[in-house]
C-alpha cells in the first residue's frame, strides 16, 4: 500500500490519549486509502493475508463485530469470532487465562469489548500481542472516536482548529463521549456538552468541556453536533424522570439545528433511537453524517488492522 | 466462468414471479456449471474475490445459511454472519436503520430471512445493493423453489411442460409451496394441492393448482410429489385435531408412491418430520430427491450470488 | 508441504485406538511443520484451498472450536460454524439427518462435539466425507491426546517408552483420561491414576494404569502431570463431599511436584479451575506446558485436517 512504510510505534489501541497528533493523522490518512478501495468492485487487498484476527466480544455488539470482520477480511486477514457465551469465561475461567489461550493461538491483534472499564489495558499489559479496544465499560471507545474524526475529516478537510463540536446525552456513561472529548480536544476543537444534570459527570468541571444544560443555548454557532445513543435503563436506575420530558428538552430537532452554523453536520455512533436522541427527519437528513459514520468504521479499522499487524513485519509491507 | 457474460437485469431476487423463463433457464445452467465445481477436489473459483455478502438472518436457520455461507465462500466471497441477537433489531432499531447500516459497510448482496411478509421487498425499495429474499414470513422462498426445480431438472432435463406435480402438506402457512407454484407453474407444470381444508387458503379456488384431500387420489400418475414439513405449532392453534390422525391422512408413503407415474420422484425442503411428512422408508428410497436438492442449493445459491454481485462490473467478469 | 505425499489410512478420526505408532509418528511430524508455520508473520499455506471444513459443536466450546477453525483458515480451507441452536436438531431433526444434510453440501471433513459417547462414530459410518470427533460424551477426545502428547514431544523428543505419566482427578468422566491413556500406552508410557474413589470408574483394574488414593504417593518420580478439569456439577451430583476436602487432597501444588522427576511438566488440558484442579503458582511456573498444548493444538489439527482432506487427491498435493 504504501511506498515508505511507516512504523507504527503502538502495540495496542486502549484509547485515543496515547497517539500524538501526527499518529492520528498517519492512521487517517491510511483509513483515506482504504475507503477508496471500500469503493471499488473488488474490495480487497491481501496486506494482511496469513494474519489472523481475533474479535472477542464479551458484550452483545453488531455494528462494531461486523465493521472489524468486514475489515479484517478486506485486508485479508482470517477473522475469528467468539462471544462470551462461546468463550470459557462462562465456565469460570478469568479473563486472564482466557486471553493467554487465545494469544497461544497464535493471532496478530485481538480485539475486545469487554463490560470492564480497563478489561483491555489489562489484557494488554499481559499479551505481547496487539490489543484493540472496541469498547470497554464507560471507559473509552477508541475506533468510534476515530471513525467520527474521519467523518467529520471528509467535510473540513484538516481544519478542525477552532470548530465547536456540541455532545448531547448521557455524557456520564458514555465511553464514546469520552474518546471523542480527548481526540476532538488533541485536534484543537472546542468541545460543548448538553444534557440533564443527573447525566453530566460530576468531575465534569475539570474536563476539557462547557456544559450547557439546554439545547437552544448548546446548539449556537456549532460546526457539528453529535448525538449519543440513550440507554433506556437509565430510566430505571432513576436518573431520568420521563423519556417525553427528555426528549422534550434533549431530542435534537431541525429547529435546534438553525441555531448552529450554516452546514453543521449531525453524528451519533448508532443505534439511533428515533425521536429521543434527535428527531427522524434530522437523522434522515443531508445534514447527518450517521451512514458516512459506518462505512468510516469499516475504513478506520481497516487502517489500525493494518498499522498494528504488520509492526513488526520489518519495515517491509506484508 | 462465461465467455459471454450475460448481464444480470434483477438488483433483487425477491420472488420467483419476479423471472421469466429465460431467466430462469440463464441461473440453471450457471446453477449447473457451478454444481460441477463443487464436485471437484478444489471446490473454488475466484469470480467474487472481494465482494461482501451479508447473511442476515432475523429467524433461524441451518441449511438455507450454511447453503448461503458456503456458496459464498466457494465463489471466493467474504461472507458475514447477523443473526437477530447480534443485530441490533434487539435494542429497538428497526430493520430499515438496521439495513442502512449494513449497507453503509458496502457489502455487494444481503441474504435476508425475515418473519415478517415482505421484509425482503422493504429493504430492496431502500438499499441500492442486491437483496436476496431466503424466506420472509408465509410470502415466498425463492431460492428454494429455484433448487426443486434444478432437482427436477436433472431427472427431466427440460421438459417441464405437461408433468404433474403434487405438493402434499401445510398449504396456508407455506413459503416454499408458495413459490413452487409460481416457478412450476411458470414451466407449464400442473399443479395439485392435498392438504386437510384447515391448511388450504381459503382463496385456493383462484390459485393456479387443483385442490385435493386425500393422497389417493392427489398422487394419481403425479411425476413428482413435494412435501412439505408440517410445523408442529400448527396443532396448539387448532388447525389440527391430532398428529397420528394427520399421519394416517396425509404422510406419503410407498402405497401411495405406487400410483404414482413410475419413476415418480420424491421432494422435501427438510427438515423432514419422519413418519408425519413422509415415511422414512420413502425418505431414504431411490426415488428420493432430498439430498440432491440440498446440494441444488448450493450450486442454485452460488449462481444467483453470482449473477446479482456482478451484474455492475461492467460487462466484463469479475 | 510434503515431497513424497503420504497417503494416509484413515477416512476418519474417532480415537487414537486406530492410529499405529507410525500413524501418530506421521501425524506429529507434520504437525511439527505445521507449528513452524504457526510461528511466521505470514502464518497460511494453501494445501487445503477450496476445501471445505465443517465445525458441528452440538455441545459449547471455545478453545476446541477456535482450534479447529484457525487450524482451517491457515491452511487456506473454508470453515462453516454450526451450533446446536443454529442446527435443526432442535426442530427435531435426527443427528442422522442433520448430517447427511451437511454432507450434501460436499465439505471435505466434519469435525464433530457432541454429548453423547458414540455419535462421532455414528455419523461415519454413515457418511462418505471425513469425520473427525472433537469430543463425544466420556468416551474420547483424540485430538486432545494427540496435542497433549505433541506438547510433551517437543520435551522428551522420541523418548516416550519408560516414561511415567500422571493423570489427576475426575477419571471417570473424562474423555481427555480415556484418549490419553490410550495414547500414551502405545508409545510406551507408564501411567498412573489419581482421584477420589468415587472419580475413578468401576473397572479401573482392567485399564492400564495404576491407581492411587494420594498425590504424595502418585506423583513420586513422575516424568509428567496431567490435571484434569473438575466439572463443578460432579458436587451435586453427590460424587464430591466438599471443594475444599477435594482440592485439599487433589490440588497439585508445588510440594507434590518436588517429588516428581526433575524437570517434571505439568499439562491441563483447560479451562483451569485455579486452585482446584491445581496450584495457581504451578499453572504459571516454567514447567507449566499448559499454553504450549494451545499453540500444539493449532498444530495438530492442521496436520489432522490436511492428512484427512487431501488423502483422496491422487496422491500429488492439493
Amino acid at each position: 500500500m504504501n511506498d515508505t512504510h511507516i512504523r507504527w510505534a503502538h502495540k495496542d489501541l486502549l484509547d485515543v490519549d496515547q497517539l500524538s497528533r501526527r499518529d492520528v493523522a498517519i492512521l487517517l490518512e491510511q483509513a483515506s486509502q482504504f475507503q477508496e478501495i471500500n469503493q471499488r468492485p473488488v474490495k480487497k487487498v491481501p496486506v494482511l493475508r496469513g494474519k489472523s484476527v481475533v474479535l472477542f466480544f464479551a458484550e452483545p455488539s453488531t455494528r462494531t463485530k461486523t465493521s472489524f470482520d468486514i475489515a479484517g477480511k478486506r485486508l485479508s486477514a482470517d477473522t475469528l469470532s467468539l462471544g462470551k457465551s462461546e468463550s470459557s469465561l462462562t465456565k469460570g475461567e478469568s479473563l486472564k487465562d482466557t486471553a493467554l489461550t487465545l494469544q497461544a493461538m497464535a493471532p496478530d491483534v485481538i480485539v475486545i469489548r469487554h463490560s470492564s472499564s480497563g478489561a483491555a489495558q489489562f489484557l494488554a499489559e499481559r499479551l505481547y500481542c496487539g490489543v484493540i479496544n472496541a469498547g470497554d465499560g464507560r471507559h473509552a471507545h477508541p475506533t468510534q472516536a476515530l471513525l467520527d474524526c474521519f467523518s467529520l475529516r471528509q467535510i473540513w478537510g484538516e481544519n478542525f482548529a477552532g470548530k465547536t463540536v456540541l455532545i448531547v446525552g448521557d455524557i456520564t456513561h458514555s465511553r464514546v463521549a469520552r474518546s471523542n472529548i480527548l481526540l476532538l480536544s488533541l485536534l484543537g476543537v472546542r468541545l460543548r456538552v448538553c444534557a440533564p444534570r443527573t447525566l453530566l459527570p460530576s468531575a465534569i468541571d475539570h474536563w476539557p468541556v462547557e456544559a450547557y444544560g439546554t439545547l437552544n443555548e448548546a446548539v449556537r454557532d456549532a460546526d457539528a453536533v453529535m448525538c449519543l445513543r440513550l440507554q433506556l435503563e437509565r430510566q430505571q436506575a432513576g436518573l431520568l424522570p420521563d423519556l417525553s420530558e427528555y426528549s422534550k428538552r434533549f431530542c435534537l430537532g431541525l429547529k435546534h439545528l438553525e441555531l448552529a452554523k450554516p452546514g453543521a453536520r449531525i453524528l451519533h455512533p448508532g443505534p439511533i433511537n428515533r425521536g429521543l436522541d434527535l428527531s427522524s427527519a434530522l437523522a434522515d437528513s443531508p445534514q447527518s453524517l450517521i451512514l458516512d459514520q459506518v462505512a468510516a468504521g469499516v475504513a478506520v479499522r481497516m487502517a489500525i488492522l493494518f498499522l498494528m499487524a504488520t509492526r513488526n513485519d520489518g519495515g517491509a509491507d506484508a
